[in-house]
C-alpha cells in the first residue's frame, strides 16, 4: 500500500460534485427523466458518499477509485426517499413537494427503480479487483434498508414497540447504509477483514447516533436551526426513540398522561404536553445517554483500526459534528 | 476456448431449478418476505434465464458460470411484473390475484425493490473477469425496460401512437432484456464483441416477435390454448401492434368504424367488432408479416455468429417455437 497524502474534506467534496455533475441522470426529456432529475437535484448533506470517501482515505486508498461508488450511495439514498415518500404518503421533503406529488405516483415508482439501477451502475465502476465484494456488501445493506422501512411502517400501526425493536429498525433503515459506505471505502483501499469490520461498526454507531439525534432535534431543536417545524414527529404520532422510551419508562400515571397528550386535538398543546412528558419520563435523558454511548462506540471502533492516528482525524471530527449538530 | 459438450434444454432447465430452489428469497416470516415469495412462486416460462444459458452454450461457455446470472434475469423480470401491476392497477396476473392486491401496495413496492437488489446480487456471482461488463449490459437493459414501461403508460393516454413508436416501446419494454440475456450468456462464454452484438440482436428480434405474437394471441388465440379470456386487450383499449396498425392502415370510413367499435358497451360485441376490423384493415396481416420479418432477422443474426452450426440448433428451435407458439 503506497502512503498517500490525506485529502481535505473540501477536496473530497469537490471530487464528488464534479463526478455528480458529469453523471448522466437525464436521458431524453420526458416526465420520467424530469422526475429522476427532480429527485437528484434536491439539496442533501451528501453524508453517505462522504463517509465512503473518508473510509477510503482512512486506509490510504486511491480516492479517485472511490468516487463513483460514493455517488452510488447518494443515488441509492435518494431512491429510498422517493419510494418511502410514496409509502408514507408524504407531501413534503426538505421543504419541497415530494416527487410523487409533482410527477404522480407511477412516475415516482419508476424514477425510484431507475435510481436503484443507477446506483448499481455507479457501483459497477469500483475497481474490478474488489467489485464482487463491494456488490455483496452493498446488496446486503440495500436489502437491510428495505427491511428497515418495512419495520418502520409496521411500527406505525403498533403501540407496543420496545427499545430493542426500535433500535433494530433504525439500525436497518439508517445505519447499515452508513456502515456499508465506510466499509466499501475500506474495501476499495484494500483494508483487511478486521479493519473492514471496524469501519462498518464505526458507520453503524454513527448512523444510530445520527438517527437518535434526528429524533431529539425534531422535538428539542429550534425551528430556526432545524429548518422545519418542531414537533412534527409528535403530531404524526411517529415512533421515535423518545416516544418508545417515554412509554417504556412511564409508570401507570405517566402512561395515562402520555396517551391523553397524544390524543390532544390542539396541535400546540399536543406538542407542548408530549414534549414535557418526554422530559418527565426521562426519555430525553435516555436519548442523550444513548447518543453518548453510540458516540463513544463509534470512536472506539475507529481507534481500533490499524492505521496511523492522523488518518483518523477527519472521521473523529465527523463523529463529533454529528454528536453536536443542531440541524 | 475449450470445446464443451452441448447440454440439452432439459439439463439446463434442471440446473436452473436447482439453483432457484437453493436461492434464499425468504428471510424471516413477515409480510414483506411473504410477498417476495408469492411473487417468486408464480409459474413462469423462465424464458429469460433459458436464453442466457443458451447464449452461454452457443459460444461454448461453462454453463455453471451462467446459472446465477440467468436466475437474475428471472428475478428482475418478476420485479418488473410486481411494479408494473401496481402502476397498471392490475387485479390478476396469470390467473392469480396480483401481489399488491394480496399484500397491499406498500409491501409490493418494497418486495419489488428487494427483488431488484436480489437480481443484482445474483448477477454479482458472474465470473469476476466479466463482472463489470455484465453489470453494464444488464443496467442498460434494466433502465431500458423502465423507459419502456413509462412509454407504455404514456401510450394509454394517447390516440395517435404510430408503428415506429409502438415498436420502440416493445423493444424497450420486452426485447432489451431478452437481448441482454443472450448477450450476457455470450459474455460469460468469452464471445468477441461482434458475436456479442449478434447474440444481442438475436434476442432483440426474438423479443419483438414474442411481443407481437402476444398481441396476436390475445385477439386471435383460443381461450383453451392461451389460458385466459380472448379479447382482453381490446376490452381494455390497450395499445397493441394490431390496434396501432389498424388505425394506421384504416381509411376515413374504417377509422370511423374502429372508433365506434371501441366504444361498444357490450363486451362480446366490442371484441367481435374490433376483431373483424383487425382483419378488414389488414392489421392482422401486417402483424403476421412483421413477425415473419423478425423471425428471419433473428435467425439471420444467429447464423452470423461464428460458431459451429450444431451449436445453434437449440436457439433455432427456440425461435421457431416462439414463432409458432399458440399460448
Amino acid at each position: 500500500m503506497i502512503a498517500l497524502q490525506l485529502r481535505s474534506t473540501e477536496e473530497l467534496s469537490q471530487m464528488l460534485n464534479l463526478a455528480m455533475s458529469e453523471s448522466d441522470f437525464m436521458r431524453g426529456e420526458n416526465g420520467l427523466n424530469a422526475c429522476v432529475s427532480y429527485v437528484m437535484d434536491q439539496p442533501g448533506k451528501r453524508f453517505r458518499p462522504m463517509l465512503l470517501m473518508q473510509g477510503c482515505e482512512l486506509f490510504g486508498g486511491e480516492t479517485r477509485e472511490a468516487v463513483h461508488p460514493a455517488l452510488a450511495m447518494e443515488v441509492f439514498h435518494n431512491f429510498t426517499l422517493v419510494h418511502d415518500d410514496i409509502m408514507d404518503k408524504a407531501e413534503l421533503r426538505r421543504g419541497r413537494p415530494t416527487a410523487h406529488r409533482v410527477y404522480g405516483e407511477n412516475n415516482a415508482i419508476i424514477a425510484g427503480d431507475m435510481l436503484l439501477c443507477h446506483a448499481y451502475a455507479l457501483l459497477a465502476q469500483a475497481p474490478a479487483r474488489v467489485l464482487q465484494e463491494v456488490l455483496m456488501v452493498f446488496s446486503d445493506a440495500a436489502m437491510g434498508v428495505m427491511e428497515g422501512q418495512h419495520m418502520d411502517m409496521d411500527f406505525e400501526r403498533r403501540a407496543d414497540v420496545n427499545e430493542a425493536e426500535y433500535l433494530l429498525m433504525i439500525e436497518k433503515k439508517t445505519s447499515v447504509l452508513l456502515a456499508a459506505s465506510v466499509q466499501i471505502g475500506a474495501i476499495i483501499a484494500g483494508a483487511n477483514k478486521n479493519d473492514q469490520q471496524r469501519a462498518y461498526d464505526f458507520g453503524k454507531y454513527l448512523g444510530l447516533m445520527f438517527q437518535i439525534k434526528d429524533d431529539l432535534l425534531d422535538t428539542f431543536g429550534t425551528e430556526a436551526e432545524v429548518g422545519k417545524c418542531i414537533g412534527g414527529d409528535i403530531l404524526q404520532n411517529k415512533q421515535t426513540y423518545l416516544k418508545v422510551m417515554a412509554f417504556q419508562q412511564a409508570d401507570t400515571i405517566l402512561t395515562k398522561r402520555l396517551n391523553e397528550a397524544y390524543r390532544f386535538r390542539d396541535e400546540d398543546w399536543k406538542v407542548a404536553a408530549v414534549t414535557a412528558l418526554f422530559e418527565e419520563t426521562g426519555a430525553r435523558k435516555a436519548a442523550e445517554a444513548k447518543m453518548k454511548e453510540y458516540h463513544s462506540l463509534a470512536l472506539q471502533a475507529l481507534e481500533q483500526t490499524e492505521v496511523e492516528s492522523e488518518r483518523k482525524t477527519a472521521l473523529r471530527l465527523l463523529a463529533d459534528d454529528i454528536y453536536k449538530r443542531r440541524h
